[in-house]
């Protein structure tokens, strides 16, 4: 595991994203604080520990945390969990609820996410019209705004000096508004999900996807993770006439050089590690192994469409119509996150899924044997004890950012269970070399990878299995973050100076 | 007009593509043969007059076709039309109904097209299932085979020396097939759609999309519509790993190169503006202007999901709300051509577009005045009549490798009619700066522009429909033609041997 230090980092941190590294409710025993469980909270929280001044600038997102929000008067305070000190202070913005639904559920969530996973059915969606414009100009913009003038409020309060790295795709607007006013930080700006080519950005018009790349152009660097999402960027600024280099990934804007980088992000396997030996084990455990068959295929994702849901099961339904030898001796599990159902097309999504399940059991199903289990509330203790029994885990994302179940599921299965990963994920290009491929549009190539997997040799398996978590322990999100910052210092050129403690 | 001349090849020309320079019907009165339309046909056929040797593969489409071709063995004749030799030589090839159905109506239409206009909803939809390869290896590389292997006849024929120029997406692995028979041709493939990024060709498994790259590898020169596309081929090269430089456009196999290049369709001037002043027009036009209201906005279409109907009649919509002054002064005309009715999504398609018709003219529509007049069985000529008289014609397509119902258009409108053109359409990159710009996408945006052009000065009107019109009057199908003969003979190298005469 890759040292992380201080020494990565001169001078304060602030970072922002849309969630925070906590999440506050009120119970009936008081205020409680929950943990997030994403890498990148563990990576940084693990970083904090280094540094002498960082602060973490969030959405308050709960209730309770517009009230943790108000009682520090929307400024940033202390971090401490279970009433340990983080060593990180936080800054909870409280949204206008109007602006905020315009800037997550029309905005963020489908507008650029469908664009940025190619999932827009063109002929018929999206329309652009006054409510998307207005979503944009009095949420996206006003929400990014805000944010900026938390983050040049933070930076005003150091001197003008601090390193800036800003989080997703909620905030591609962010760097720029920054930069005009705090021209000496370091702005780095990480986008979790994939980069398009320049044609998918058409379906916004022109002020809009140039507000994006000319957000994104105010960072010093502008990261993904992989190096097809990094030159799909560069790419994109040609199309803006700028003068930009694919080999180098560098965009000459005159005064001052943009650097497009990658970073493939990755887990915490210490973290998964510790879930998959905690006593909450046992229960889930039992009763996954007392309903499991011979063979389980499992697959592990929120209900996204970018996740390709329905054509995992059409190709098990092909895989049993192939091999009618495999009915009533495996079961696919699917545990399923519902996601975003303030959105029509997830809505549809989970019908059609839940649709697709009834037609398959019906088909194949006998009185003692559902040949799919859908799991739609289940927790991630849950998960973890099915990533110990899986035979196949079946990746088969239409487009994936990373896809960090694969990563995780590596780590923890305790049978020598089989990877399918999609080409099309992140995690593909560390992965793919010890996994069983899946073209995730080719539904029959998908059942005969199934099929291979699920009859491949124990020492096959065993070996595939043993290289995946290698790689994944090799590379863990605290090196992930570590890369970035010893870039950042390089490519910045002149690190901020160490501000005084506090 | 360019002058084109045997100068510019020498030796024999053998022309691919699918729909050949005429089609056989058998009526009362005896067979006809009724000659193509588009502006291929007419380029193609006056490039003939100078050749000593053109012989033209395409496929027998009708019956008629096939009783021509059986009549000749299924080799070439010298094609006389309406009793005058052309100096063609044509050899229709007649297929097996079931390959051809697969070549065309799976593969070609929707897979390919769909991809190629990034239409596929891709949550949903293409599922690759065991009838997709099959009718890839039965359908398209069988019909591509057998396409290749005339080729290869009619090389023979000529000593191994030749001129191959093939057509359209239809026949992407000709390319590689012929270069392995016929190692001294100069081959040439032009692409009339547009060739998307690389990620739009992930729907197809590896097999499928490597075959396409590699067939079309097999020819000297790669010809699209423009530089865009022709950049989107050569980053799908350097996908495959191989030596290809985005600014030269040239892809190096070590022991020869390929090169991409982009030539701008258009039409012929001449033939549109003939039959613009043919008797047939007055009834046409008696008729339109009888109906026409103050303001007149035309749609010439295929009812192709491409072409943005639905969007279009939204803006409309849009417009009427936003310009209630408009109301009964104003009139969409619709001329849309029924397209591809055995393909399950065109059937849709026509489907939404009748409903949201009738939505629409419910909604504004009153006892005298039909905001949206929907035409879908007119000719070419009422097509013509409509081009002179339109105030706006509407191109608002998603994507379109070029349109050139907007050449034709401004060539003939007689009422300083106005051209709304859509930014990601070959043809906006000659006739944008003349146009009012449409994105496809925002419908808000479309209704302004509607609004815009409808209340445009007339002399500003004049301006730019006459700037459109000599724009395409300088560049006409046989410049196009000409261009590309030029660089053959350039790139080539060793310009084949002109052949003895017959």
């Amino acid at each position: 595991m890759a040292d992380l230090s201080g020494d990565d980092v001169q001078g304060p941190v602030i970072v922002v994203s849309n969630r925070g590294p906590v999440s506050y409710a009120c119970g009936e025993g008081g205020r409680t604080a929950e943990r997030g469980t994403g890498g990148l909270v563990t990576a940084l929280s693990g970083l904090a520990r280094h540094l002498d001044d960082a602060v973490w600038i969030c959405a308050a997102l709960t209730d309770e945390d517009g009230v943790v929000s108000r009682e520090h008067d929307g400024g940033a305070f202390a971090l401490d969990i279970d009433g340990q000190q983080t060593g990180l202070q936080l800054r909870m913005l409280e949204l206008d609820p109007d602006a905020q639904h315009k800037f997550y559920a029309i905005i963020s969530n489908p507008m650029l996410w469908f664009i940025q996973h190619y999932l827009w059915d063109l002929s018929k969606s999206p329309d652009i019209t006054t409510r998307e414009i207005d979503a944009f100009d009095n949420g996206y913009v006003s929400v990014n705004t805000r944010f900026a003038d938390s983050v040049a409020e933070e930076v005003g309060a150091r001197g003008g000096r601090a390193t800036v790295m800003v989080h997703d795709y909620h905030f591609y607007l962010v760097g720029a508004q920054v930069r005009a006013r705090c021209p000496d930080v370091l702005l780095h700006h990480f986008v979790h999900i994939p980069w398009p080519h320049p044609d998918a950005w058409r379906v916004l018009p022109p002020s809009m996807r140039e507000a994006i790349f000319n957000g994104l152009l105010g960072n010093d660097v502008v990261a993904f993770h992989s190096e097809r999402y990094a030159r799909n960027f560069v790419l994109g600024c040609q199309e803006l006439g700028l003068i930009a280099d694919l080999e180098s990934l560098e965009i000459d804007l005159g005064d001052r050089r943009v650097v497009a980088r990658w970073y493939p992000i990755s887990v915490d396997p210490s973290q998964i590690e510790t879930t998959a030996q905690s006593g909450q084990m046992a229960e889930h455990l039992k009763r996954l192994t007392a309903n499991r068959r011979e063979h389980m295929i499992l697959r592990v994702d929120r209900a996204d469409l970018s996740k390709n849901i329905l054509r995992g099961f059409r190709a098990f339904d092909t895989l049993l119509d192939d091999h009618p030898e495999l009915a009533g001796r495996t079961t696919f599990l699917a545990l399923l996150q519902p996601s975003r159902q303030d959105v029509t097309e997830y809505v549809d999504y989970l019908e059609h899924i839940r649709r697709l399940v009834a037609d398959v059991n019906l088909k194949h199903g006998t009185p003692d044997w559902q040949p799919i289990e859908l799991n739609l509330d289940g927790g991630f203790d849950q998960v973890v004890a099915a990533y110990k029994l899986f035979d196949v885990l079946m990746v088969n994302a239409i487009f994936d950012g990373m896809n960090l179940v694969a990563k995780e599921a590596v780590l923890v299965n305790e049978n020598d269970g089989v990877l399918a990963l999609s080409e099309n994920t992140g995690a593909y290009e560390e992965l793919g070399a010890f996994a069983v491929t899946l073209h995730p549009f080719d539904v029959q190539q998908q059942a005969d990878a199934l099929f291979a997997a699920l009859t491949m040799e124990r020492r096959e398996r065993r070996e595939r299995r043993l290289a995946c978590a290698a790689i994944v322990r090799e590379n863990t999100v605290a090196k992930w973050l570590h890369e970035q910052m010893l870039d950042l210092r390089h490519l910045g050129g002149h690190p901020p100076a160490a501000p005084p403690k506090n």
